[in-house]
């Protein structure tokens, strides 16, 4: 059984190239750690149209989508208010959070903007926060978690008992010191003998050294081992050189 | 007159989170500065149906489409034959391609690897490549670049007469010693007097530093410097230190 989940980035921030996503990367190597695999990624505006459409399409097409960005305080955080509307629910205060909060600020600090972080769609199911206090929520197979980076990772651990996987997707790297061209079509060979197997070969340029990677990809190790010696068969043949990175 | 783009980045080794994406950054970023606005931002596998139906989506709903990734030599370098079908063109060796990489290798290197780079749809527009010789394409407002960020990022600089953008975005950040909800009020009151101003606000914690940075972003100088000042106006009355970044 595949499982299959969808990113999606919420922010102008990413589309006009002030901010580095580095969410994606985060996200998706614990979700491939865990078995599941990472369909597709979108960035998206801060628009609430948008948003709602996007979300309703992708959580159709995947067993799970996770959101970042758009659930703080402030009036360009819409992605709580959004997921309300693409489920149809109500966006209220959640009892709960708010609660959390309350505790957690100290007396007079929970002012106006600190509430609005608690507002939510009706019975969502909080996420919580590790890092700073105001958690993320879910709704069904949707998960809302903030856009800055260090807060969202504390959050991904208290997801494992809620995200289920399938097989974990196992991966090996052969780093080599070689350009693409030369292994090219012996690698393309192994690529068709093995075919449910996924073989990527990277180009890297890295402290002076060049080289390429290929990674293996698979939920069976066997069939990884055995296309890892079929690559090492041509690899010793053509006396390319294995190196670390 | 609004001029966008969608920026699709293509493989694997973003989904499963090994390769941390930096071109979305990079090519916003410049596209930005030539007054072309990113709307979407979407990564997907290296699967054939799959980039040929996205390319087709975006490069209808978008006055430019920019790809990453898929054009080196290996079987997983699928983009040119995937935007061929796209655009139901041949997918053929390029002329003017060959006798560039004919002439960048030295004699007998240019081998069957390397010649799957010069396979590229029928009437393909090169793109020049500076740094390691194979080139990208364009066909009508699609713009195919390589993966590695270096060599993605040297061919961009011969792209700014081929790319014309509407009025360059402007921006300016003002970064407040703060928290979000202390200013979460006052912020959405001045959206809500420049509609027609984009106004992000965004926490950061670096270097020991904890703040929020608030980015106008607009295509007329004076609606950001109307802007600025009337947020230097509240924060100068809640006394809001300002602080470098």
């Amino acid at each position: 059984m595949k499982v299959t989940a969808a990113i999606l980035i919420i922010g102008n921030e990413i589309l006009s190239g002030r901010t580095q996503d580095t969410n994606t990367s985060t996200i998706a190597t614990w979700l491939n750690s865990i078995g599941v695999r990472v369909n597709e990624v979108r960035v998206i505006p801060d628009v609430e149209k948008t948003i709602v459409k996007t979300l309703n399409l992708l959580r159709e097409s995947n067993n799970y989508v996770f959101t970042t960005g758009g659930i703080g305080p402030t009036h360009d955080d819409i992605t709580a208010e959004s997921v309300s509307k693409a489920f149809g629910l109500r966006y209220e205060i959640h009892k709960e959070g708010y609660e959390i909060l309350e505790s957690y600020y100290k007396p007079g600090e929970f002012n106006e903007g600190r509430q609005k972080m608690i507002w939510m769609p009706q019975n969502a199911e909080l996420i919580l926060n590790p890092t700073s206090g105001a958690p993320g929520f879910r709704v069904e197979n949707v998960f809302c978690l903030p856009g800055v980076p260090s807060i969202m990772k504390s959050m991904l651990g208290g997801l494992t008992n809620k995200v289920v996987g399938g097989k974990p997707i196992l991966s090996h790297t052969i780093s080599l010191k070689t350009v693409e061209s030369e292994i090219a079509k012996s690698l393309t060979k192994v690529q068709e003998n093995n075919k449910t197997v996924e073989i990527g070969s990277y180009p890297f340029f890295h402290a002076g050294k060049l080289g390429v990677s290929i990674v293996i990809r698979s939920d069976d190790k066997s069939k990884i081992d055995n296309c890892t010696s079929q690559i090492l068969e041509f690899v010793n043949e053509k006396k390319i050189k294995i190196v670390e990175r």
